[in-house]
């Protein structure tokens, strides 16, 4: 927790430099970051509380309702994260014109794919 | 992370009473209970690699490759759990004849459908 | 098409012989077959729609809507499949004792797992 | 089925009239109809396969594998064709600016948490 903590407090590097995509992507979720750490703070208590319910011997079928649950918020976070993608990133690519567009959205959909082949 | 650890070394009360069949759900994953916990604690780490990464604005593509494979951590952890119940709890109703091993079956779908369901 | 048709048509083999374990899994959704016949039509029927969408140049999104439902159609047909396995099969494996109910439960789970991968 | 046939023989509407979005959304699967109706079919064959596994009593885990590879080629269609969608639709509306690309970009996001969920 608390390296977490110290981790979360670590400074931002990344968001300082020239306006590349790179931030540009960055900036996709930079305006919902704490939005986003805390879902996943809340994620790793799920995470933290399975420790706990494999330690105490719950019943494994409770055990996998939780595990359904930890994955579903995942699964939405990455959505979240994706849908700012999109609306940045890609959108971005796609008003620069060029062939980025082409690599930003077979990136993205590489990505969609990971996220179903889960 | 210390009250991880701290929730680590609570006695297990579960494991004690009589041989029920919730004793029965718990011998499943009993023998399997630190490889289950180091498990568990892995997908804890990637989950705060998460935040860091969050934190520190990494490029969004990243990210979701990391929450992908947070999801697929957890489900084979589920995988391994859900054998282990099919391989005792649900064996044992069968054995012990009756309409128990309807419920048990029934239960184990249910839960099945809810990791196939995220 | 009409070869299907013949093929629905083509009497049951495997049904007959003595009682193996092979049976005993057939038995799990023989009961069931018409119900499972008839789902699997529906589910034909919404592959056919898809190539009328495509075919017809309809939006993108509303083709997506419906290949979620025809994945979701085939996923609960699985499940039900799966929920006859384990009843009958598995159950039968755990009754007759010996190594068997492992190999059993081990066939089941990877098919869970294949299950759970797209 | 022979309406479906028929169905199949309609003459493309949509592609005619003056490029608005929908006919962009259009265009992203448009170039490759004929590709998308191959896998479709080939899909729809696979489900006549699982009738005809059905119908001859084939073991179940067998029909399960084969419900995990159409699962897997359904998936991978919808991944297509979402491909195409961003490239196009959700491109273009990026480059006319204004509101438009925060609906196609929500409206996208969407259909990805629907092929998820399944």
């Amino acid at each position: 927790m608390t390296t977490t903590e110290a981790g979360a407090a670590v400074p931002s590097e990344g968001a300082g430099g020239a306006v590349t995509d790179h931030d540009r992507g960055i900036h996709g979720y930079h305006h919902h970051k704490d939005e986003h750490l805390k879902r996943l703070r809340r994620i790793e208590g799920q995470i933290r509380g399975l420790q706990r319910m494999v330690d105490e011997d719950v019943y494994c079928i409770d055990i996998l309702t939780q595990v359904s649950a930890s994955t579903k918020a995942l699964q939405s976070f990455a959505l979240q994260l994706l849908e700012e993608h999109l609306r940045h990133c890609v959108a971005d690519a796609a008003v620069k014109g060029g062939e980025e567009i082409d690599a930003k959205v077979e990136e993205a959909t590489k990505a969609i794919g990971r996220l179903l082949r889960t």
